[in-house]
């Protein structure tokens, strides 16, 4: 059905529904992935794509899906649409149809969807959206960037573990820096919950460095950065702001100052690399950890780059098979000898305290 | 014994030895804010600061403490330290000698200090640190930003009640927008305590204008934005390393391109307009509200200039007389016609969850 990708032989489903500009920019991105090798099939009302793929003159294959999920539909809505774009691509990747889903829809609708068809992966109580940050050094990657509200010690334990697997596999790092994201490094710092999950983590076989807080994110002080998923937000959401707004003022000065308009002429390339450097369209997108399964989330406003490099990275993420590694690192830290106790007790803590 | 400013009438007592650069640069902006005609006292040993007046050619009065409190103490320590600097220059204003404090010292000891001398005003259980951000039309008024890490919502309720206070004094918006950091704009968005909060401030007269997320706070959605104590330093935070992160890529950039290196000389005046925007000395310290007087702490790392720009804050908060407007904002809340009942619940609410 779908042409297999080069590299790891795996199939990426893509939601040709999901997101702002989709189809027609999901049908780029997808078919920029297929260029450099990566094996897709596009999964929408099958009328709809062909036409835009004729008009757009790219051949892809296609799983037919009738119906669309909203970008503001609810998720109980989206969890009874069966037959979805989002659902279908899911679906494929339970029946080993597919190695991955990518959609650029509804973010709630995506975790659910994957929640539930999926399922947990064992050993994991909550997934989480992990979030690849660029940082002066690279990309730090922090999770839960918005799935969690509200978490418990034993969560954040299991972030840790995902967040190291990720970067292991993504990143290429195979001792990665572990943090607590918190509001001061000494280990005093930070909410009840923070301060056991401090405890739980210092006790485990992972390169844990204690505490950072919302700048050392962007210095690259850790390769992993855990939290729950509303400081996550808070974290993405400033980021995001602040960047904008730099530019934003950058450019209104410079439209203001004869001089500086001239001269900035020859500082486009500049202004570019650094851009490029901070753009979420470079970075792909956003997976879900902790389900069975590879499912990457794009950001609602992704055009064809972003489609196609979160394509990239969901091949890689299946290709090198995350969900195992991930398993495997849960396992390795509940097995590590003389440890067993006291690790049982980390993952599967109860908290006092929400 | 000290200067009386000729705008309000009110003396500052500056907390000579505390920050990275105390007492030199300490004086010089004390000299500074003098100069603009503000009544200031220096607070420190009296040898030391005198010989260093001497070597800096500053003359102002001077109000001896012996002791000195380090950026590393423990509370407990400082707290001990009953003629330090820092509680010296709190314990002038508790008696009515000065109408404010101001002090670059360590953060958790002038709460402690302002708390245990000042006691809390009638009508706030937590007293809060507010930080003025700045956004793309003017300043966004952030509290907490990091006093509580955990919070009820009663909390919240009356952060925004003295942020509304403060932004009505010191930045002179009479009916200021409050707004409520949020990971969504919706009102089912948030942790439990962010519901509850919501639920109350919707409730009160003053200008609630619902949830934001991190990057509504710098593009001037709001003029107040409400939160705990965690995820307001996780803001702070994360703007600071974000704007550093962005203005040292591009020195970077700029460095590796002779064009570049060359056109960026006419952009110099440009780049330094924007740092200002977004510099933390420009904007003056953080005050500490809540307590029964006025206090400011400024940054560690503050130069002359943030010393400067918090004295005259300072000035402000005191002469304009803000404890007691942000007494008067509590009762005119409480004393709603016809919310009597309903406020009394949201400001004294017990929360089910921390």
């Amino acid at each position: 059905m779908a042409s297999r990708g080069r590299r790891y032989g795996v199939t990426i489903a893509v939601d040709a529904m999901g997101g702002d500009h989709a189809p027609d920019e999901v049908i780029k991105g997808a078919s920029d992935a297929a260029a450099e090798g990566a094996g897709v099939v596009l999964v929408g009302p099958e009328d709809v794509v062909r036409e835009r793929m004729q008009i757009l003159n790219v051949d892809l294959p296609v799983h037919h899906a009738p119906s669309v999920i909203g970008m503001d539909d609810a998720v109980s809505t989206s969890m009874y649409r069966q037959r979805s774009s989002l659902r279908v691509a899911v679906d494929l990747v339970a029946r080993e149809e597919a190695g991955a889903a990518v959609s650029a829809g509804n973010s709630a609708a995506i975790m659910a969807i994957a929640i539930h068809v999926l399922g947990r992966q064992p050993g994991i109580d909550r997934p989480a959206f992990g979030g690849p940050m660029p940082s002066g050094h690279g990309r730090t990657f922090v999770l839960d960037i918005g799935a969690n509200a509200a978490v418990k010690p034993n969560n954040l334990v299991q972030f840790a573990i995902m967040g190291e697997a990720y970067v292991q596999v993504c990143h290429g790092i195979e001792v990665p820096r572990i943090a607590l994201l918190s509001n001061g490094s000494e280990p005093t710092k930070g909410t009840k919950v923070i301060k056991e999950a401090y405890e739980h983590l210092a006790k485990l076989d992972l390169n844990f460095v204690g505490n950072v807080e919302g700048n050392m994110v962007f210095d690259g002080a850790a390769d992993v950065v855990v939290c729950d998923g509303f400081s996550g937000n808070v974290l993405l959401k400033t980021a995001e702001g602040v960047a904008g707004e730099i530019f934003h003022l950058m450019k209104n000065e410079i439209e203001k100052d004869f001089v500086a308009r001239v001269a900035s002429a020859a500082l486009i390339p500049v202004f570019q690399r650094i851009r490029r450097r901070v753009d979420y369209q470079e970075v792909g997108g956003v997976p879900v950890l902790g389900v069975d399964g590879v499912v990457i989330n794009c950001h609602g406003r992704s055009q064809a780059l972003a489609i196609k490099n979160a394509i990239l990275q969901a091949e890689k993420m299946a290709g090198e098979h995350l969900v195992e590694r991930i398993g495997e690192n849960l396992h390795h830290e509940s097995a590590e000898s003389g440890r067993r106790r006291r690790l049982a007790r980390a993952l599967h803590l109860r908290a006092t305290t929400p």
